[in-house]
């Protein structure tokens, strides 16, 4: 298609090649409603005139009739990775439901394989019909010299990426203590962000007052990481764009949207950021966060245009996210505006999806990934990699724990523990009490670290994950070393995942051989075996809305406030600093 | 100013350079209005806080009660040589009235002097206070082949000047009919745009249907050219956001503004275009335009974000317009909300203007500008230049003319006029009738082009002019050829500007000695002469609004619907044609 010829398209010298008649369009210019046609040429919107306006001739005609009109949603931040499926999988899953863009932080990865990763993702996602955007990660590892990756990216590593296609951004930047504190690293890696004009994503969860004006001041433009509406508001104020989540984790729309709902003039973005493969299926995607958004009281036409064009322009993307003239043609028809509903999927001016099903299979991408690498323990595992020597042989002893709160947020608590030949007897305390160990797994020869760990309603059994915010090291978490040690080594052998175990038998078994947190399966099929999986944690006593993932951010050394680091073992996130766990010795 | 600084700053390890303490923010991402502590660290905002919630320490602090603070008014399109007068003496007029950052169009003068006047445009604005940005005029002239100016820009030059420093767009796309019929040559300018990623103008008063489908699918951004309500919705609905103008020439306040107002969700930018010297000095600058915008509705925050962030965001000036951490540090404090009265003006963290008055001079750049070149007249000025050959000796001849409208629209008229010795008698008839005379003044060689002009209530006189958009040809009208090459004399003679001329005398005479376009004069100066010859013009007869510029509009060929043309004499312009001036010979 060339430009002259989408004119000509346009003024009826030339016929449409798609022509969509008497849909209720949703401007999300005016947040207006109205019937109308709308003309497609090559992968361009050519026209929309009021419905009937023009006797318009087209190759092919929709009638629309009864339908409404959207752009296709954009996600303006997610990790494929966190739906543990390939990018092909991914828009096979999201599209029919009426994600047409993706903006994906491909973080996870990054922390395994480097800058491999981040191909990886990049090319995975090339031909795909989900037009896909790369942010590249700025916090590899999040919180280095606290913790150990599988690679470190430096200023001029993120330089280098942020010049590669379909770059348009710096990723969240997670260290937002580092760039408040003036840390040399962030300070050179935001500042390659702002030479090269890109976007660049914030996080920084409950950060408020001159600490957030600092943040702001450095040049953030946006943020998916809120906890509270009066921080949201704040964000809002300092010109950081919230981006409002709802995903696997987290109800912005629910905890925060009421709050910010009271401002005269309120622009957001939307976005799902982590999305188990179960949600999108039983759930939804963007149509779910949508759908949220109008539930709440949101003119049903400015959600839509939160869920389009607002992100596009954070984004800097010209000619995405709006039903006009010279937008790129990804669209969605609908059957209900509130329900959001999705019949009809377009995208650069394909028909796409239709009741939910794509027309076409996704063919996935032939690109190479070492796999077989990313299970790289120097030590041999053993029964006292999972344990954690108490200073006394009997007696009780203060122990520093973590204990973990709803909403994702943990805090440092101090409990006696009995001991008995030198080791801590959690199962005489009536608490929810279990070990959690980090093993190094990126070719790191430290050893494991072992805390004790409360709050998650954990009974019984073993859980052993690769899939450990953000670093990804081995986390496992359980009450018996010899489960333990069983889950563990069952990772080692299948390439990583997800794995179980209780009084000497392996229980159940996800395997993500892609770098150890991505299947080759589908989503569906995927979504089955974590089912399985989810099952039996929850039998573990487990309460999390995804028992068997319940465990993934508690090494996320950028999360409030008390974590558990590969190198440091117990770790204040706000001060940055080790913790010792036995704090009389 | 280091960015490391700035976050000190913020989070309150260094101190500010400026405090503004309890000014009523205006904060234009939310269109709230709260009191606010306002921190300026060198060029940037460093933070703003809820007024006294903190205790900040700086080096200079300024009690704002019983004021607002907004972001400087930024004028999303404009013509300094509108104004007559030198970037200079332009920043030093409109900075105390509020706006700060201008984004113009040297389009006046690089019709006469080409690159040369775009470069000297760049260069007399190079250190000023008022943020200056360029856009690179892409109809220079704005017809090709249908009349001839003092350079032609192809794509080529276009591209190249869109590298320079401080260019953010293309210029207003005049030439609409140009791009919708497919014209080669604004195709490949329109691409040029495209593919430097910069905004593109649009300029199609008009415009609606289909034809602005076509010319939004061109890749226009933004117009500031509206004429009616429907069209200026139209416009909205197709992603072409409005620019509501407010200068010396139309008010889309008036008459745009409440049609577009009924959409439930509205953006738009603000400017002036052209302003007359005259006009800044007793009526304003974006100052105005705010306040028409307000009395006709608006709520006063959403006019201040229309006059600040809707602008920077449309040219993608990141960091402008906004009073907001990171931003650049351009603020107005005003004493009224409703009626935008600025009293204290801030640019790049510099306390610059005071109750109307700058703090310090603006020094004029040493910059060298050829005007002594740009009266290139190649033929003889004589009596018989300006006249209109009947093509009978005696009797009555159909004469086609130019009529001219209300709200600088003409149409084409055919009158009958007594013919005396082969001479029109216009003084026959009861109506305002004069001649009109376009005279070449760029190196061109062939002659000068007579038609006869009604409407603007002339009963003698004469105006000679060498303002005469867009080519700025010489233009005299009146109804004495003697006057006429009197007055066509005198501004040969000074290189340029106004001269008036009656009975064989030169009545007034204003240089322009810049291109023909520009004074060297303060604004108040200028206006002071400028206000003598309108009172003479006013004298003719001539009713207009500045009656010594009354013609300059005339030989603007996209503007409908009948114009002059320096090579084709009478012009139709919707249909790019010459048209007779006999039409039964």
């Amino acid at each position: 298609m060339t430009r002259k010829e989408l004119i000509q398209a346009a003024r009826g010298e030339r016929p449409l090649d798609l022509l969509i008649r008497n849909a209720n369009l949703i401007n999300v210019f005016t947040c207006e409603i109205y019937p109308a046609d709308i003309g497609i040429y090559g992968e361009r919107f050519a026209l929309t005139l009021p419905a009937g306006d023009c006797n318009l001739e087209a190759k092919q005609i929709i009638d629309a009739s009864g339908k409404w009109a959207a752009p296709g949603f954009i996600d303006a931040h997610l990790h494929i990775e966190s739906s543990m499926v390939t990018p092909a999988n991914y828009a096979a899953a999201v599209l029919p439901l009426g994600t047409t863009t993706a903006i994906i932080d491909p973080h996870e990865i990054a922390n395994v394989l480097g800058k491999n990763g981040v191909r990886y993702m990049l090319e995975a996602s090339q031909d795909l019909p989900l037009r896909v955007y790369l942010t590249i990660p700025t916090c590899v590892p999040a919180v280095p010299g606290k913790e150990t990756s599988g690679a470190a990216f430096n200023a001029e590593d993120i330089q280098e990426m942020l010049t590669w296609e379909r770059v348009i951004a710096e990723g969240e930047v997670m260290d937002y203590w580092g760039v408040v504190n003036g840390d040399m690293r962030m300070q050179d890696i935001v500042e390659a962000g702002l030479r090269s004009g890109v976007t660049i994503q914030g996080h920084s969860p409950l950060l408020v007052g001159r600490e957030l004006n600092a943040y702001a001041a450095a040049g953030i433009d946006n943020d998916h990481e809120l906890r509270e509406g009066e921080e949201g508001l704040q964000k809002l104020r300092a010109g950081i764009l919230p981006i409002l989540k709802l995903g696997s984790f987290g109800n912005h729309i629910r905890n925060i949207l009421p709050t910010i709902q009271q401002v005269p003039f309120l622009e957001v973005a939307l976005c799902t950021d982590d999305v188990h493969p179960h949600d999108i299926l039983t759930k939804g995607h963007m149509d779910r966060v949508i759908r949220e958004v109008i539930a709440h009281g949101i003119d049903p036409a400015l959600a839509y245009r939160w869920a389009s064009l607002v992100g596009a322009r954070n984004y800097h993307l010209k000619d995405h996210g709006a039903v006009a003239p010279g937008y790129l043609a990804d669209m969605v028809l609908l059957d209900s505006l509130k329900d959001v509903h999705v019949t009809d999927v377009f995208v650069n001016g394909q028909y796409i999806a239709q009741d939910g099903h794509l027309l076409q299979p996704i063919q996935e991408a032939p690109v190479a990934i070492n796999a077989a690498n990313s299970m790289r323990l120097q030590q041999p595992l053993l029964r006292e990699t999972f344990t954690l020597q108490a200073p006394i042989d009997e007696g009780n002893v203060a122990v520093n724990i973590i204990a973990y709160e709803p909403n994702r947020l943990t805090h440092l608590e101090t409990i006696t523990v009995p001991v008995k030949n030198g080791n801590l007897q959690l199962a005489e305390i009536d608490e929810d009490l279990c070990f959690l160990t980090v093993v190094p797994r990126h070719g790191q020869t430290h050893p494991a670290q072992t805390v004790v760990l409360k709050g998650l309603g954990w009974t019984h059994g073993t859980l052993a994950l690769t899939i450990a915010h953000d670093s990804h090291n081995l986390l496992v978490a359980g009450h018996d070393p010899q489960d333990m040690l069983l889950a563990a080594k069952a990772l080692q052998d299948c390439g990583g995942g997800i794995a179980l175990a209780h009084a000497g038998k392996l229980l159940g078994c996800v395997e993500l051989p892609l770098a150890g947190l991505m299947s080759t399966k589908p989503v569906e099929k995927l979504a089955e075996e974590i089912g399985v999986v989810d099952k039996i944690a929850r039998g573990f006593g487990i309460k999390a809305t995804s028992p068997a993932l319940a465990t993934v951010g508690l090494t996320l050394l950028v999360a409030p406030h008390v974590r558990l680091s590969d190198t440091e073992g117990l770790f204040d996130t706000r001060n940055q600093k080790r913790v010792v766990i036995f704090p009389e010795f």
